[in-house]
């Protein structure tokens, strides 16, 4: 291996023919898709893309229902892509005449300033204009890759020459650099499909002038600049720490990354590499979720885990997926794949309800329901909401989902020269391109036993090591083993699969002397309803045999192991001197991501283990 | 014994003559008193009792203030009562004299009101004027007991006649119960002091018609009733649930058991019963610290026990001290006196520096520098101050403690028929009455031998089994243990004072798996001064031999004893495999009074154990 690019596989090439992902790619595709575009159907926001809101009616567009339909309409694409469907294609098309039909002659479209602050058009930072755009222009790649056609994606690129127009040549707008990251990443993708470099160029413009105008250095510069919680404190180059709105955040570093691989820029790089670190190392609950904190919706201090009032945005952990994803293009380094496997299978799969119609858009890490006072109570701690809504106001985080969900092929395979980089173990064909195909055939995370067939010649492949397999026997470089495939041979690796306990560093003070459980990639959960109340007093037997099994009521894998809890009958003492009263129970865990599917309860993920 | 009334001793009868306490009140005469006296005196406090505050002048009166001053004043009585010291007394007399000075003709006083709201008298429910004119009651108390000069006395109760001929009579005021409780416990101590009977019904007028009149049921009443947060939300009789703002809550509860003990009033008795069981069963953090929210400095759910975010003000420990000793006096039941023991011992002791200069509003349960950022941070958590203030803008706390520590001598002791009853354990002397003198020897909490000598006859003793002492051989009622006392004969007890572990009871989740350390009444917590940082990760073994010390830089007891904490090397990792590798460290424990005092730094109280 070496320091150069991998060539990424894209979706369109791959295809999950079975197994856990399958099953979660059709819930997708028959439910959660039309589920997400019923709720916008009916709070409006498709009716606002005509433009023709005013005020007395109702479902007035706010400054993000754009991009909202525009992850949808990415995400349909890449479903119908995949999964031919008329009914979903006319959908699709409607959507998209309704935004040409709509855009105004400098190209410029927004629903909610159209109708409702033309005067204000680029003139206020904060308010998503360019966040809304990128994510049309997402989805106009998507529809283009799809499709061949261009009248999309040409739409799109008329946008992008009055923003150039605007921000770069007139430089007449109320701010320098968008207030919501996206546009940067978005600009990055335009190129790729394009091959034109005026969206590179563009993308460039944002990036390199962010941080650089703070606003005690601009008099001239009357609207906010938003700092920190836009990263806009400091050139992003001499970023070192994750700060801010944290979906923000690691929309930027993705674009950063994703610029500095398409550049060749080393301070670029660095300086991705140390803001990586930074969260991954400092800032990431077990989950995969980042961002602890509601207000701002933003990165904290280091170690910062307090798990019962964890904000933790779905839409941060898909950014997260997205950053490290860049990053693993400039290096085959598993530290980028096991946090792309660990935010996959826990925090976004737990996103959604096991129905596929709900989502959370902050992802409890544990659920104390008799702590809970979110409304008109006196607790200072805003504890966040306990179940998955079908409907939010903001609702980024449902179609983003939709959008994630059907182009997981995307995670699966990459390729260095002759090497096949296999990321991610899921049940799959893969057109290599040459005539090569690759057939991954495994029913992880059931078990770890994956096997490789290369077809259509030989090649080496580079298979990751799971970061939570620490007891295999390969030898990995930067936590990938080498292996050379033989046309048609197929190549078994097998990743022990056992019940593993995860313990968290010493400063991450809401963990110490706790555990969590997992097996294999799959962290695992207990709700009181499994178990009884006070989980927080379950001891495990680390020891004890584990027996597996199917939930009754929610079809979830299950994991039942023996556990003691302390005996404490004396209903009206709060204190009494330590006892070693304990009773021995079965304890029964369920994945992370099926949990508060049986309505509000107690939920644990860091148990104390002996 | 029986239900029959405990005959409270007063502190006048009672002198402190070494050991523990005696250093305590030594310090506050010879420091604290002056400390506070020099900060309000610069903050302008003193001066406004002049009445003579107009707009653009510094030091503006705020509404709390006069209840400031005259804590202080209550607090310098007590100390020059036991101690005379004219230079003390010169600022009594001063401070008095302008009080008198400035009432109005009605005998009103309210320094914040004459100066700049004039017109709003009596209308603001939530603006402390009963709440001041309480205060000033029980300076006006404490100095006519400690003086037998009744003007200033009379000029409180001319104050009464004005609130009675408003309140009660007129009916023409904004509010029908103070917005702050605290005068329905003063006139009661006026009632005492007195034996004028307008002083017990206008107290039971104000606690009979709190919660009487909810909002919702009176439309003619324009004025916020505070509901939950001034426990005016149901009638008294029937609150079962302690609410709201802590200190509020506390002083009510103990004008509630005070006048449920004059008038034996078992409905009034019953609910202050329940309402003690629900603070200290469920919302009492185990240093006698309560009120856990920052919001509404409020009691919050039962349970809400999150130590790094208490707010737990030094006034509630106190209010609840109050509420006990109350409770106390209609029955001899050691729950009552354990928790004043437990609060005098930890949070009481606790909230003052060990220099007797600077205080805690809030008492800090726990504290991890690293997680703070209280000023701009983006943490949700609204994170307490670390360190004591020698100033504060609300300043209540301070002089209460003024108050508090040269009154110590009214919780040791009291009498029922010819029963002498020890509550708490202090070197002391005690005239009994009639000729005779109690005597109480002992080093408590340096060890747990008590030697109690009656002089001048015979007596029934009851000797309170403090309840931490789980090892004692005596027989008990209620936690007293009752002995018959000769005439000059000592009596000896002996309360084993090991190290002892206390845990939490499995709904308190903040504590589940670890415990607190107490050797006696005093907790023991670790800072990493002493220990190193994270100390959430050491593990105490419960079986170690814990050591005794004193401090080389605090000069407190220190335990040290063994414990372990991970092997943590690699820094770039947050989430590993469980590992066993533990090293073994001492571990150096400090009485949790003792904490904060050598700057910022990470303080625990709950440990791990094995």
């Amino acid at each position: 291996m070496s320091e150069k690019s991998l060539q990424h596989i894209d979706f369109s090439k791959v295809t999950i023919t079975g197994g856990f992902w399958k099953k979660r790619q059709d819930l997708s595709r028959k439910i959660t898709v039309k589920a997400v575009f019923d709720r916008f159907t009916e709070t409006g926001r498709f009716a606002a893309l005509n433009c023709d809101w005013t005020e007395g009616k109702p479902f007035q567009p706010h400054v993000y229902w754009d991009s909202d339909v525009a992850k949808w309409l990415e995400g349909a694409i890449y479903t119908w892509q995949k999964n031919p469907s008329d009914r979903l294609k006319k959908k699709i098309d409607k959507t998209i005449d309704t935004f040409l039909k709509n855009q105004t002659p400098e190209g410029y479209f927004n629903s909610h300033f159209q109708t409702q602050e033309q005067e204000n058009r680029f003139k206020k930072m904060n308010d998503h204009e360019l966040y809304c755009a990128g994510h049309w222009m997402e989805a106009a790649v998507a529809h283009y890759r799809a499709t061949g056609d261009d009248r999309f994606i040409n739409g799109l690129g008329r946008y992008v020459d009055y923003i150039i127009e605007r921000f770069v040549e007139k430089k007449d707008t109320g701010f320098e650099v968008p207030g919501h990251e996206e546009i940067e990443l978005a600009l990055l993708k335009m190129y790729d499909a394009t091959g034109d470099k005026k969206y590179l160029d563009l993308s460039l413009h944002f990036l390199n002038l962010r941080g650089v105008h703070p606003r005690a250095l601009s008099e001239d510069h009357k609207h906010a600049d938003l700092s920190h919680y836009a990263q806009n404190h400091a050139p992003v180059r001499e970023q070192t720490e994750a700060v801010g709105h944290a979906v923000r955040a690691v929309y930027l570093y993705t674009a950063m990354a994703d610029a500095a691989e398409k550049t060749g820029d080393e301070t670029l790089k660095t300086a991705c590499e140390t803001l990586f670190r930074d969260i991954t190392e400092k800032k990431m609950f077990i989950s995969g979720s980042i961002g602890s904190s509601s207000k701002g919706e933003a990165f904290t201090v280091p170690y910062d885990l307090f798990n019962l009032v964890a904000y933790s945005e779905t839409c941060a952990s898909i950014g997260l997926i997205f950053f490290a994803q860049r990053m693993l293009k400039m290096s085959a380094d598993s530290r980028y794949s096991d946090v792309i496997e660990r935010a996959l299978y826990n925090s976004v799969l737990t996103s959604t309800s096991l129905d596929g119609k709900s989502f959370y858009y902050e992802n409890p890490q544990e659920v104390v329901p008799y702590l809970h006072t979110r409304d008109g109570g006196t607790s200072a701690i805003r504890w966040p909401k306990m179940l998955r809504s079908a409907v939010f106001s903001c609702s980024c985080c449902p179609p983003n989902i939709v959008r994630l969900i059907p182009a997981l092929g995307d995670y699966i395979c990459s390729t260095e020269g002759d090497t096949v980089y296999v990321h991610q173990y899921m049940q799959s064909e893969i057109d290599l391109g040459n005539g090569k195909m690759l057939n991954i055939d495994t029913k992880y995370p059931q078990n770890g036993k994956v096997t490789v067939t290369v077809k259509g010649g030989d090649c080496k492949l580079a298979l990751r090591v799971p970061g939570w397999c620490t007891d295999h026997k390969y030898e990995t470089v930067k936590g990938y083993t080498y292996l050379d495939a033989k046309d048609g041979q197929p190549i078994t690796v097998d990743f022990p699969m056992k019940v593993r306990f995860f313990e968290s560093r010493p400063e991450a003070v809401f963990n110490c002397g706790r555990c969590a459980v997992q097996r294999g990639p799959v962290l695992y959960c207990a709700e009181a309803r499994d178990n009884g109340k006070n989980l927080r007093d379950l001891c495990i037997e680390s020891r004890c045999r584990f027996k597996q099994g199917i939930h009754p009521e929610l079809g979830v894998p299950t994991l039942t192991g023996k556990a003691t809890r302390r005996v404490f009958e004396d209903e009206t003492v709060l204190y009494r001197e330590k006892s070693n009263a304990r009773q021995k129970v079965d304890i029964t865990l369920i994945p992370y991501y099926a949990m508060e599917n049986r309505g509000e309860d107690e939920m644990l993920l860091w148990f104390q283990v002996k």
